[in-house]
């Protein structure tokens, strides 16, 4: 990391410089957390009319509707200006828009850090946010940020936490610190894999729950359904080298638990016109939109099923949502799988003693 | 195992004995799933007329009316007569009768099997029911049962799941027989105080949910605290012997959901009214009753000081609880803690990698 500041906060003369990227409601509350810790914070937006309105209110007038951000946060609609000479870059853009914003900012770059605070998986490449940095800017630091998060309650000052993931003790420290505040509190992981999944993945059991809420269904089932959700979310952790504790941490069940929990989510709804018999099309147009976990079933499903991984509920939404077949039917076939141990259940079953104890050394070794 | 039969459900011609202990709401509907299996399945409760109107009625008025119980099911009130002869003696009874209920069963033990319905911690000895069946009957093969399971639920075919737990693979396979069904799955684990410690933690956190609702918390907060509280618990599972990935399971995350959204729990309750600045004596008169995990926040609290566990959420509560601090300076104390990272969060600190090792071989053998 070049030119990465001491941490805020400590007796660095140097105040940290952070462009975030992207107007929405999580951009906007992250970007006022680390302006109200004395950070230099500017927020870059595309449209020039937005950052005049932004100057002279003080209001994300589309995204966050009421709360009045903090005077010292700068705005900025060239996307030069906004993220040259800074220490780090954070990119809240959908996950859609994450590949194009990072190109655009590619020639600007001389040694800052980028953090992806975006959830998801880009369509049809099962890239995720980490991938395609990766991808684009092969040399770049960088972190991902994900947790249980709603941007509104974090306005309203409601106790949240997060967690930073990067390689770079350096940047999570520098995250941490600009962050950081009475209300919210940000973890450090460097499981990078495991942190962005349980963001991604979480959408999925958020249309199974919201298709087992269709049948009214008890405490028990939804408790049983959180629960394999997170076991399937491990196992595909863990095939894709994450640690499988990230899933009990705030990135993994923390996250599954509040999306679950929401009942207005796109993801939800979804899954509940789903069991209420109707069609993928009929839903999406009731909703006037699709949800992000549809896309990220159909392509979890395929991955899945191309390396062996036990994923059923997984597999059974896709049969639902893309093979026609009754919710129901489906629902119970899942409950008929042999008997599986319960930690089986939890750990893959190729999973091997040497890749467990490298992992679990490489965890304690923190 | 001396006369354990031979798993129900395969060729063997030998029909599974049970005796269930307790006639709760939990263990009536144990000993129904069985019957229903075609287990020879007798339900003992202490009270002979009770006895009298199950066999006349069929229901049991008290614990579970409306609900019609299989003609099969049998019932007893004479203990040995109950347990004599008997493959698998499962335990329903509360916490604070195990002990005693062990006692008189011992004169007429000749090789049976003993399983533990019953979660919690018995007062004041930091006993779990399994400490008490090594202790009370040290010769016994025994398991303990433990997940997300309200009985009414249970009866109502939804869709269920709990997990049983024992070092003995023929009693897990025996027990699984015997309850599994379309709408209930009985997994099995090897992880006897993990499984157990988790059916008895969870209350605590019950407690601060319903305190933290008294404050009108958003989605962001409560995914916070049921994140920290499993990594609590998972700890001191941790440091008494048990797995840690036993907490991503449904005994684990499972349970602790399911209560924590019962906003009708005693625990909840309690929280909710010392969040209101009530005192704990004002809150008992006012529920009629305490709630289990009052005597589970002030036996952890002891136990973790003394073994320097980091649990701040239980003493926390324990600083509410019985040191009259106020709710809601505590609160926003738990956010000040500094940096840790959100692994080391869920692993404790003195955690060694040869202990970590040694537990995951014994996970991966499975």
């Amino acid at each position: 990391m070049h030119n990465m500041a001491k941490p805020q906060g400590t007796k660095s003369p140097h105040t940290l410089r952070l462009a975030f990227l992207g107007g929405g409601s999580f951009g906007t509350a992250m970007s006022n957390l680390a302006a109200r810790n004395g950070c230099d914070s500017t927020l870059w937006v595309r449209n020039k009319r937005t950052v005049k309105s932004l100057q002279k209110n003080r209001v994300n007038k589309k995204y966050l509707p009421g709360y009045i951000l903090d005077e010292r946060l700068k705005y900025e609609h060239d996307l030069k200006a906004a993220v040259q000479d800074k220490d780090i870059i954070f990119v809240a853009v959908p996950s859609s828009a994450f590949r194009e914003t990072l190109r655009k900012i590619r020639p600007y770059l001389s040694g800052q850090s980028v953090v992806s605070l975006t959830k998801g998986m880009e369509k049809d490449t099962f890239s995720l946010m980490s991938d395609i940095i990766s991808q684009e800017l092969p040399e770049v630091n960088f972190g991902v940020m994900s947790g249980p998060n709603l941007a509104v309650e974090i306005m309203q000052n409601m106790p949240s936490a997060s967690v930073i993931a990067s390689d770079s003790e350096p940047l999570r420290h520098a995250v941490q610190s600009a962050l950081h505040s009475a209300f919210f509190r940000v973890f450090a992981s460097d499981d990078i894999k495991g942190v962005e999944l349980g963001g991604a993945l979480k959408n999925i059991y958020a249309i199974a729950m919201g298709m087992a809420a269709s049948y009214n269904v008890g405490e028990n089932t939804k408790a049983m359904l959180l629960t394999r959700g997170l076991a399937e979310m491990s196992r595909f952790g863990v095939a894709s080298g994450a640690n499988p504790l990230t899933f009990l941490g705030l990135a993994g069940v923390g996250d599954l638990y509040a999306t679950c929990s929401s009942e207005l989510s796109r993801n939800y709804r979804i899954g509940n016109m789903l069991g209420n018999g109707m069609s993928l099309e009929a839903a999406i147009k009731k909703l006037g939109q699709t949800a992000e976990g549809v896309n990220t079933i159909q392509q979890v499903h395929e991955k899945a099923t191309k390396l062996g991984i036990y994923m059923p509920i997984t597999h059974a939404l896709y049969a639902v949502i893309f093979e026609d077949q009754a919710a129901l039917g489906v629902a119970l076939n899942l409950m008929e799988s042999g008997f599986r141990s319960d930690v089986e259940f939890v750990m893959p079953h190729e999973y091997s003693n040497e890749s467990l104890n490298a992992q679990m050394n490489a965890t304690s070794k923190k």
